[in-house]
């Protein structure tokens, strides 16, 4: 089997082409074309899914224009608690953390939960002592900021209510919802498939509030037997509907096909149960599929000897 | 339709009788008894399946014996770090928390999530934030503190490893291992179903360490037209292989009974992968499964009509 793919997502939300600039447009092409070249260029030389998912990622949170890692939203407090995931199809190994604040990259810390301890989900400080440890980047509060996401906040901190997504104004006022999360599913030449999400949660979200990116089963799984799923939407829907180990089961137990799964999880049963987002999905065929509800989602994709694609909006 | 139902754990493990004297066999039993009393109290006065898990589930956090609220075992560094979930199989709602100290009672601030907010899992000094907004009751480290619990950590705090499960050695020097947990499954005469699950985790946990109870779908879950669920054991390995949803999958999507469900995750797929524990389950009919893969599991049910059934070891 020498089949390789890569897909990637920059998060989900209301993205109307009507509301968004060249500029901005083509900013966001290019940092998901990085990211997929970022994780396709270890697949080609034989990498694992696994290292091309995490590859992927950290360029995706190195980047400021997504929710995750650098471009992290802020909390109710101002401040960045950001979660992450990693999950191996191969032998079903799986690393989470929640709650982390000050760490560069948290898909690597997932990483190392994984390779390094007996553990699946650590959260909080002991998340972050263990990060120290393990000798990971810490970022203080300047390297997080930015003005742009500090707007975001300002504009609902003083709602009461916790905000479930962060809206952009754009110039004529309309709100864009956005639902910020970034991840990747890949299949490698050895046939293994893998995933991972990372995220910095919701904008002005409080009281440890932790979505569905480091819930293994609901925003983050991998399957060699089924597929490998990473998430993106409003969080608390997607764990109470176990998303990503749903679309497993399909497959399984019903004989689903990927994009059967897919299509009935995100386009029917999310919808009717008022779950907003989209998700990326792979199986060990090298097939993808990156179905939303939502108005748009930042996605690409790249097989082998395929050209790469990168997309928005709805249509197209 | 009339009838309702109940069923509880309190861990899981190696629990053997030719280790256990008849003065503590009988105080376990008691234990379990009194929180199926509690939960079928409700039951039967027509009050909610919900209501009546977190009911049984206080009693057996305000209960030494059992680790979860005051039995909490203690962590690496000698706190009481706790997790706990509830899940409404009426209408999916879900409650997590994971990583609270402090609070007396934490399947109440599970509640008070589901109830209060609008997420479903919050984590660390958020979640403490959170309760002190709910005026949930707080308890001091001397409410928690029991020598049997410091003496298990002692024996372990210096190995390296984290510790899975905590240890007791007995008169001969063996080795028990227990795996301390505590949940409730019922089904009300409306014919809903619920599930709870709340635990002090592993002794000598570090890092923040969660494990599979306050994931929904891992350890905890429940859906009307499935199943309800609550798990004990490695919680890594319910996590990984996300028990509880997969039950509730192997009966939607291949026609399984709860039975063969139970069966075939708790005593095949777990066995096969390495994940010592067990479970209760119910489905809306009031039928009551409670598999184990280990030696022994602290259990009981109490059904509409019948006599209340407690039970500790594999063979009564």
């Amino acid at each position: 089997m020498n089949k390789h793919a890569i897909a990637i997502h920059g998060g989900a939300g209301t993205i109307l082409k009507s509301q968004i600039t060249v500029e901005k447009e083509g900013a966001y092409k290019k940092g998901l074309l990085a990211a997929l070249q970022a994780g396709n260029e270890i697949l080609e030389k034989g990498g694992t899914s696994l290292d091309a998912v995490e590859a992927a990622i950290i360029s995706l949170e190195d980047n400021p224009l997504f929710n995750a890692g650098k471009g992290s939203v802020f909390t109710h407090e101002g401040k960045h608690e950001m979660d992450a995931a990693l999950m191996n199809g191969k032998d079903l190994k799986a690393g989470a953390v929640a709650g982390v604040l000050h760490i560069k990259n948290p898909v690597k810390l997932a990483r190392a939960v994984m390779d390094q301890s007996d553990n699946v989900l650590l959260v909080g400080d002991g998340a972050m002592a263990f990060a120290a440890k393990m000798h990971l980047q810490f970022e203080d509060e300047k390297y997080f900021f930015s003005q742009h996401r500090l707007d975001q906040l300002k504009e609902i901190q003083d709602t009461d209510t916790m905000q479930m997504d962060h809206a952009d104004k754009d110039a004529d006022g309309m709100l864009k919802k956005k639902i910020g999360t970034v991840g990747a599913v890949a299949l490698d030449i050895h046939g293994n498939i893998s995933a991972g999400t990372s995220t910095g949660g919701m904008t002005n979200k409080r009281y440890g509030r932790v979505g569905d990116t480091p819930i293994i089963g609901a925003g983050t799984y991998a399957n060699n037997t089924t597929c490998a799923i990473s998430c993106t939407g409003v969080g608390e829907y997607f764990i109470r509907s176990v998303v990503a180990y749903d679309i497993s089961c399909l497959m399984e137990y019903k004989g689903l096909t990927l994009e059967e799964a897919c299509n009935e999880v995100v386009l029917k049963k999310l919808v009717d149960f008022g779950g907003e987002g989209g998700l990326i999905a792979i199986d060990a065929e090298g097939n993808v599929q990156m179905p939303f509800n939502s108005e748009g989602m930042y996605r690409g994709m790249k097989k082998a000897g395929e050209d790469y694609v990168v997309g928005i909006y709805r249509a197209e």
